[in-house]
């Protein structure tokens, strides 16, 4: 492999940024990797990890003279955070950021960046339910994919330079429309997390079976729902802020379906629940079979001898 | 370990049976076991397979001189198969089951046990989304929990020497009461069940972003929703069919959080939102801590370097 960037400058040091600054450096892909975080003592943990050449004090100084500058905060932090770096923005530099939600992203940030300087969102659609500077690893997006959401006259050879990188830290890219992205994420990732904090909350919250026995009993299906209900709060709580519609819209149409089935239920219809449920194992072969996710029974975690 | 029963008699030869035989092989817990599923092809996998020492052709035969007898048939089948075996059962054998609901299992079968047989409901609350006699292995309960249900006037000894069974099985043993079993796995089973095949059903069913789309991208949250909802399809219409009303009740509970987050969103009410996932991630430590699920990012799908 060689060298994609310069300098790249990483704003939020959380699983992301730690992660790609880890496959930067598995293949060499950045000439310097600088960082920047809010909080001191993500600054310190990311300093004591060492994942970055450099820990900035502040944003500016972070992204002065890099090429390409990452932003890795919560997607309501986005257009703040573009704000303060603008004026210390290299001319020719891109811009990109890994936000779940592309058309707030690039509503937010968008009019900030100065003529002169290329915006090129994306999203990896990866990720893990722990979070923080400790939490990254090089390996997070192999085999997964990131979308690249070009804005209306984005430089193509900005465009393509942002695709190499991801695809050299192991990711394959598509390259989607902002609207589109944010209804496939609404299926695929926002409200399924919607739905498995409501669940978790559920369970946690019922007074006739208690705690103890939820975690006792949850390997029969309930934990499945703990991991990705265990991912990072302030995260997602801008995810739905800020996809709202297409959120609503997923949930819209869930609870219709779920409400047919308890019908289904309620009247005993035993064919409509046994046809329903010889589908949906079809949707879980094409994600084994695209390699997208393991066929080993529970996800691996037990082991056959 | 030492042999419990002399002879044990599984009646249906899925996961669950076939994982049971490995089981009381690996402990020598069994002197011999017997087997029978009603599918011709079923029995000719066990045979091939061998986890059984005699499969036979009716299940009258298989229960003869018997002290154990398993019925691991869907929760629909119960009935009929212990008023088949019932005048082959030996006089003072244990009759138990491993169906996911027990209510509707001790109605249906008890009845037709004659006298000086004793009944012993169990539940192990383990499985994977594989079925079928080749999907058994010998580690499927070690750490988890098995239900024993003992109906009014259920034998103390015949109670203990089935926990004994299980417990050398690998597993953990807990005695409920019967209804209180069923609204426990309405909770951290059933309900997640209907949920994750209500999520992919409607994945699947999307106009709009197809089912390449959602296959590709399902690292993002959603692959986590397919692998329960790739469970075997006439098991899960009879669970929900036999309970229905603490899964419906369940559902009642899921659905009023879920339109309370929903209006968060749409009002757009970060602080709820924020509080309600922090709360979470308490349940997902502690099924950590109680050893039901593992720390491993992801599953320990993802392999760090």
């Amino acid at each position: 492999m060689s060298q994609v960037y310069e300098r790249v400058a990483l704003i939020g040091l959380g699983l992301i940024a730690s992660s790609m600054a880890h496959a930067m450096r598995r293949g060499g892909l950045a000439g310097e990797i600088t960082g920047y975080a809010r909080s001191a003592e993500t600054r310190d943990v990311a300093r004591e990890v060492g994942f970055c050449d450099r820990v900035c004090e502040t944003a500016q100084e972070a992204v002065q003279g890099a090429d390409l500058v990452v932003l890795c905060v919560p997607v309501g932090a986005m257009g703040a955070v573009a704000k303060e770096i603008a004026p210390a923005l290299a001319r020719g530099a891109t811009v990109s950021d890994v936000g779940s939600v592309k058309r707030a992203v690039i509503e937010a940030v968008g009019p900030h960046l100065p003529e002169g300087v290329h915006f090129v969102p994306a999203h990896p659609m990866a990720g893990t339910e722990h979070s923080g500077p400790r939490s990254g690893f090089a390996e997070l997006f192999d085999g997964k994919y990131t979308l690249i959401v070009p804005i209306e006259g984005s430089d193509r050879a900005a465009v393509k330079r942002l695709e190499r990188l991801w695809t050299a830290m192991g990711a394959t890219t598509d390259e989607m429309e902002a609207d589109h992205h944010d209804l496939v994420c609404a299926v695929t990732s926002h409200a399924p997390h919607l739905i498995a904090y409501t669940m978790v909350g559920v369970a946690d919250d019922l007074g006739r079976v208690t705690d103890s026995e939820v975690i006792k009993y949850s390997a029969a299906g309930f934990r499945d729902f703990t991991r990705i209900a265990a991912s990072d709060p302030t995260m997602w709580r801008d995810v739905f802020l800020t996809n709202k519609d297409a959120t609503l819209e997923i949930l819209g149409r869930f609870t219709e379906e779920l409400f047919a089935l308890q019908r289904a239920i309620r009247t005993g219809d035993g064919d409509m629940l046994f046809e329903y449920f010889t589908r949906t194992r079809a949707i879980r072969r094409g994600i084994i079979e695209a390699g997208q996710d393991t066929d080993a029974p529970d996800f691996g975690r037990v082991k056959k001898g």
